[in-house]
């Protein structure tokens, strides 16, 4: 694959610790050295007073960047993957929050991985995305879309939501739980995880949906090919009025009878990772496996 | 797809119990009516006191056959599997085991749904297998292969076993467990899920590793693309000498250092279902989860 | 231990399904047989329409009788649990809901069981309960109580409550999760159970702390005393406020900084059974659990 | 609580490595600066060469010591406890294994933990244990004891096995399953955690039996109280041999149709901590818990 010279770099970050605006700059002073064309993103240019950049809001970073630069944790990575992957826009992640599975230089890397970056020594990995449609009676009511994952749960009621759930047009059962944790092999790793469900490889191209404390003690994780078309029927005898969260961040409170429509979104994220990027080695150091034997 | 017809018709049956070999003799009776040539294998031959069939080796069943039909448990496919796959013929079941994933025309229904098939009216259904090759210092010492799962296990003793796992040559993780469940989306359904592990639809070529009692608990069961290589090295400090099963049938016992490979086998199995086969219907049944809404 | 007789009846009941009336009706005219007095609850009173007899406030109903009757399903009971438990006077189930722990005489059992009852052909089983006290800057804020369980949940949020958790004065762990689970014995078989924790025997004297899809994976329910003093103090960086709910019934909304206080109620509430009462026959029911071998 | 002196102490090690002989010989330098009379078991003074101290057997040590001391990991102070709980001496460990939960003295702390010790700053911690009786026809034919837990298992085969439960006489369950694990409060962050059981704090009287890998999802981990009568019927249609193991050291091969009874032994085995001791503490650092907040 022949890699891309990155010209135009958009940037997105946290602002709300001090750490993370510290690495905001040093990403800027260090770019301003590379004579890059930076375009910071209209909340990142309030937290950098004095700065002579270009700002731009979401459309202009998409439309303009070659490469969009994230300073944050996995949430800022996930926020920017469903802004920005309908621009086909390559997106890296400086972490700045707990360790991540996402956003994988460190901020005291950031000079040598760019460096490298920039002489195309990296990993390009796509990864795909979710739609959500919301229906009533047919009609679309709310859409939205995720990285991570697409979750029903109950919302603040304390009862138990009554659903069916379709896949590719066969019934695969109704069941009374808290909900239901629709995950891409992305957000295998996220909070399908701490539901029980199983970690899947992101080269795999597969959804795993994961009952949340389903009453039926025989409800598993289920995991189907990410292509599949997911339809999930709020019973209309339900007397709590759900909610449907994509990646935690945004949110639609649904009625009885509604149905909740996912499958794959027509772009993927790309995800720029540097060379040593290894799957397994941040598996191993977020969950504490074991490392080589005889070592 | 053109549908085939059935011509020669290999069976294969439990011949350990009564109403086993009832069926056995309920399907050669309406075989006789199709006029097709039946090819009883050898020690089905042994149940049927008095037949006038054709008598043959797996070989001669699997070269000859344009179907075979087994009536038995899921235990018996498998096994009938390992058999013929190499040989491309399909493969269908009669259940005469507790209810099964792949053994799904009930005894009773056996000249109503013969008669559909023949009529073309089925569904074929193609299944990877796995194979698994240890060795010793490079040297191939066993060959096996498996439908369902392949299983590295403890044997008789009760200490765990310490073992790396390598995925496409990326190390994953050194566990100390009872063992490690290497079980195929067909095989998801079977031990694998008894020990924790996902429901795959078996349309997804993917393969799940659920390890067994792991000392850490942070190890969770991981799926991979079906084509996976998969390797196992059992450390050489254990003072334990692990056993490795295939579907449950076939048992090897191996040595501290030595590595089992894991991989995709060539050749598919075929199964043939009743075009009514759904699924999702067979897990609500076996697993008690809740039917549609409203009804 | 000297029987009672049970002369003043009180009777509380689900008036929201005709099956439940026409079970009330049941009842009562069963109960004028026996010439005992019959006090209705307020809201159980309407739905009895031309009836003649003695209606009462909880508080009467808890003071005056010897018995209350509860028809309706587990919900039902649980609230009469926690209303009449200081009265200390038996509460007896009957079924209107789902297969319940709890009310275990079915509708079409009435006559019967009831006269073996007033025969003195029953058992006397006492579960304790838990009390809930909500602390301020240690000013109690609310209090509650619970037969089943105590729950700390993210209410309408999607972000993980941060909580620190003690036992009687030790430092457990901190935890960022969806919440806690607090359940008595008798709440093991209930919410806790689909949250991943034991199944506790009503006869132990124990609580079950389940942790509701912790970010740690290592975090896996506690069996204690049931006499222990859980302290669960909300982290005061949460930016959400969590609820507290008590059997799923009652809720209050707490801040970050606020301590949960939870310890066994001084009172136990006495449940009457029928003398067949068999607690592993109503889990081998409810879940679908093996039955003797051989048979 | 009266302390004892300790005047005569026996002493107990692993000596299958370099680092457990040395603290062996740090702890008898620091017992002859007491001018305590130090008895060595059999196999422990092989390792001591040139040593002048007393040697015994098991029962000497266990007729003679105030105080038993073992140097190894878990595993080592579950055998002195099995050999020594009926002499009612209290034992104390010294970890050379890995991290434990029974052995917490470290060997660096032996000097200054033993001369507190010595002034009678400790804990005595007394924990019940299981014996376990395996009858045919009625016949014991089989005697065992356990501190951690009694494992039925199916040996090396890999065929499950069918056997029924039942608790104090009354059936729980029939089950089909890779056995079941019974383990105490004690044994409960020990195999049957890594088999999904909960934690049970040790100061609860209760059991758990938590079932491996079992046909039937629903069924769970089931904690009892620790005076329970636990009997298992092994079914007589198995065409297995299965394993019987207590505390993984002492392994037993029954029969179809063996009965496995199991129940609390009446001594009880007396543990020494250093007054610091701390439950809770010791299971966030094994299992990575969290720390207090804000810290």
């Amino acid at each position: 694959m022949q890699k891309k010279k990155f010209k135009h770099i958009g940037i997105v970050g946290r602002i709300d610790n001090v750490q993370a605006i510290n690495s905001l700059k040093q990403l800027t002073h260090f770019l301003d050295t590379k004579h890059v064309n930076i375009i910071l993103s209209e909340t990142t240019a309030n937290a950098l007073i004095g700065h002579t950049y270009q700002v731009g809001s979401d459309k202009i970073l998409g439309e303009i960047s070659d490469l969009i630069v994230v300073v944050g944790g996995d949430g800022s990575l996930l926020g920017a993957a469903r802004s920005f992957a309908k621009y086909s826009v390559p997106i890296l992640g400086i972490n700045r929050g707990r360790l991540g599975f996402l956003t994988d230089i460190a901020p005291d890397e950031i000079d040598c991985k760019f460096n490298n970056i920039f002489h195309g020594d990296y990993i390009e990995d796509h990864r795909f995305m979710l739609a959500c449609d919301i229906k009533r009676e047919r009609d679309p009511i709310n859409k939205s879309s995720a990285l991570n994952d697409i979750v029903l749960h109950r919302g603040k009621s304390t009862r138990m939501i009554e659903f069916e759930l379709h896949i590719d047009g066969q019934f695969v059962y109704s069941q009374r739980s808290d909900g239901l944790i629709v995950a891409t092999s992305t957000g295998s790793t996220a909070y399908a995880l701490s539901a029980g469900g199983p970690i899947i490889h992101p080269k795999l191209d597969a959804l795993v949906l994961v009952p949340m404390f389903p009453h039926t003690l025989t409800s598993r994780p289920i995991v189907v090919d990410g292509s599949s078309d997911i339809r999930i029927v709020i019973g209309v005898d339900n007397d709590i009025y759900p909610r449907i969260s994509c990646d935690g961040q945004t949110h639609y409170t649904a009625s009885p009878g509604d149905t909740i429509c996912i499958k794959k979104l027509a772009n993927k994220v790309k995800l720029i990772h540097p060379k040593e990027h290894d799957y397994y080695e941040i598996c191993r150091r977020k969950l504490g496996w074991g490392s080589k034997l005889g070592q």
